[in-house]
């Protein structure tokens, strides 16, 4: 895929609701996807949708999934059943003049697809190396790789990003010009996700030193 | 149903993956509904589950969710089709002395069941002030109702949580014995969510006050 291409949505992946918040760039659908930690994976079981918080990482158009061997939603997502893939970021909690006008500022990307499972070797490694620095920047270098029994229990799904849609809200919110003159007060309590002070492992030795690539990132906005 | 009463799983509703990591007391539930603020809403259309960001609100042990009437995903759940809710909070990433053992500590609900449309006048208003006191507390008192045509245009849903799961996952990362010895530092990063200092909308007059129901939220943890 051109991964310079705009978003060419399908039927499905078209912004219908809200239509003048969906953005069509490719590049804000990878500001959003690499600004999040999780994402909701939506997968059909049996015959009900179920929705699971799931780590990610983004390489170029694909973005793989991981996770247990054993877990039902990845069994049936690596079976060739059509997912889906959410990761939205609340920015601001919006407070109107009226009930209805409420809202929320937000970003989202949903992904729609059906998921191949990864099984060469190398695009197995090469994506647990992507998910692991998406969660955790410097730590595949860092740490011990996945050995043979554990690489034999994890599950790697690669998601292509053909089909996908991005929707943002930001501004302060849309009141009805008849409101306006009221007295009610009106505008956006910011979100923010951070990241605090890193808490070390018990079993650490005592005085053990926090390395740059955990300590760099406390105290900033995650993402 | 008895409020009380702890969750009792379905099969659909056991959690089977990190079975350790369950809860199974209603109040865990409550807690982490209550925490959050927004959800993420699977659905089937058609072939294929679409997973959307949707605010929420609870009352007992109704959630209500509403959204415009012409939204594809709350037509299907009024129609009776399957959902699947889900709120999820990331408390922290996880650094381990491997890179497989690198996780996430989290607080997720997860509901099952058939959304029922809410038609009752007075049903529909408690709906709409659950979900905006959820959103923003003290803005029903203080702001206008929803007239004849707003609420024509909003779809109210109530979701029972009958079925529902729980999975929370704390602490510091679960390495392998082998691998204590090493020099790789481990431990948590916290992550929190936080409010920040109200942005008032540019078209108050001048210097208008903020309310105590922003003020007082206003950089503090969100939920």
């Amino acid at each position: 895929m051109d991964t310079a291409a705009p978003l060419s949505p399908t039927d499905r992946s078209t912004v219908r609701r809200g239509a003048k918040r969906a953005r069509t760039d490719r590049a804000d659908l990878h500001a959003v996807l690499d600004a999040g930690l999780i994402g909701h994976l939506g997968v059909l079981l049996g015959e009900a949708p179920v929705v699971l918080p799931t780590g990610y990482g983004r390489h170029g158009d694909t973005l793989y999934l991981h996770g247990s061997t054993g877990a039902a939603t990845l069994r049936a997502a690596a079976a060739g059943a059509p997912v889906c893939f959410t990761v939205t970021h609340l920015d601001g909690i919006v407070y109107a003049r009226s009930a209805f006008h409420h809202s929320v500022n937000y970003r989202c990307a949903v992904v729609h697809g059906a998921a191949r499972p990864v099984t060469d070797p190398a695009e197995r490694l090469l994506a647990l190396e992507v998910l692991t620095e998406h969660l955790a920047p410097g730590s595949w270098a860092a740490t011990r790789r996945p050995d043979r029994r554990e690489l034999a229990a994890t599950a790697v799904l690669a998601l292509d990003l053909a089909e996908a849609s991005v929707k943002i809200r930001t501004g302060p919110p849309g009141d009805d010009a008849g409101d306006l003159a009221g007295p009610v007060w009106a505008g956006v309590l910011p979100v923010r996700t951070v990241l605090g002070e890193p808490e070390p492992c018990p079993l650490l030795p005592p005085g053990a030193t926090v390395p740059p690539r955990v300590a760099e990132r406390a105290l900033s906005p995650a993402g």
